[in-house]
């Protein structure tokens, strides 16, 4: 089965949390829209299965995964439909309900990192938001950040006392790569809260640590597929914001 | 089978869209924390559950479903298992997929929905984020709330043009139900903007209509198990907000 991924061709974004997955199982996959044009993909090819009037069920945005004639949408329902067929998921009912409600505290987590640069409006610049990014940046750091990272911390606590648990328990999942991403998104975004928070939170920092040295998502980071993070995604370092 | 709810007892928020799933299907469950201490429930009893360190699985945050030993967090998450159970979906993979994609859709629009007046933190008062809440809700009744209702309107015109599809086809589902309550939390909250989109989105508006005469939520609707809209919920209504 060859897997097309649509997203956003110059940013990590949401789209780096089904990349993730694919990446560590060694899936094939089309990343469409970097793709060249002459091959039928890039933007355009994108950009007319978004505003196509003719899909029976429709992506409200990227990113987005075509199987075959199936269109599926939203972050975390792409990895509830890709976790079992790649072997990241146990496949036990029960496990994969809890698996994907992890995965949607993760993307709630993601929402409140994207708000805490663009409070207002998505569609403004950074720079016409910035007193109201101050504020919810301060409560993101703050209060926020510290409560998920809390219970994160205490999943993996109550997994393994040895420090080298995952999620789930003692096998990798799909969230276990999320985790890894919005580690590295933030110390990315947020150098000095990170660096702050870390020794309260050892289980997820040795988390991020082990997942980065798994032998294909090495690879991959270290390759040209693996975009840089920079200012358009959802983490952005605004030194302002890091309290 | 019978449903242990879990949500804060005196708003409908994020809980009330579990609560029409149970209600339409006529299911048995309990609304634990409205229920009374005597009985071993009240908000005690979730505030228990809540802050245990012995649960393998624990919820981030109400609401969550208890079924047997099992415990089920995520307001979507919640509805992807009930939905089968109660007949509020289709059985096969790919629809229970599609309704689950619009349902994250409509949790997205939710979450929109309350930053459009806590846009700095859910931990301070409105009174206390007012200049902001002024710039975020402008831009979510004139750009983000058309863009979601122009997705849902598009959804149901193509499933059929008489106007009285559901958003799976022809038959209700659970995010029908929901579609419903985010009418109607609308309607509170931003009646002259509701009152002004209205008729560019009439499936919804008769969606809306068509769901509150179902017997079984008629009957809802009309009991004490119904919680008004209040200022305390997901719903507020605040004129200056209202363009």
């Amino acid at each position: 089965m060859r897997y097309q991924l649509y997203y956003w061709p110059t940013i990590q974004g949401r789209g780096e949390f089904i990349r993730l997955a694919l990446e560590d199982a060694g899936a094939d996959y089309d990343d469409v829209a970097r793709g060249t044009e002459r091959s039928g993909m890039g933007l355009p090819a994108m950009m007319q299965l978004l505003e196509s009037n003719d899909l029976a069920q429709p992506p409200f945005a990227p990113p987005f995964l075509k199987v075959g004639d199936q269109i599926i949408g939203q972050t975390a329902n792409i990895l509830l439909f890709l976790g079992p067929r790649l072997g990241l998921v146990p496949k036990d009912e029960p496990n994969r309900l809890w698996a994907h409600q992890l995965q949607l505290t993760i993307a709630d987590l993601v929402t409140e990192i994207h708000d805490s640069h663009h409070p207002v409006s998505g569609g403004l610049y950074y720079k016409d938001q910035k007193p109201e990014a101050l504020r919810r940046a301060q409560d993101f750091t703050a209060a926020r950040l510290p409560k998920f990272f809390g219970y994160f911390e205490r999943i993996l606590e109550s997994n393994c006392d040895s420090g080298d648990a995952y999620l789930l328990g003692d096998a990798l999942s799909y969230v276990d790569l999320s985790m890894f991403q919005i580690i590295a998104g933030l110390r990315y975004a947020f150098p000095h809260t990170i660096k702050a928070l870390a020794p309260t939170y050892p289980r997820l920092i040795a988390l991020h640590k082990r997942v980065a040295l798994r032998p294909r998502i090495a690879v991959y980071l270290a390759s040209s597929r693996r975009l840089p993070f920079n200012q358009q995604g959802i983490f952005r370092h605004y030194a302002e914001l890091d309290g």
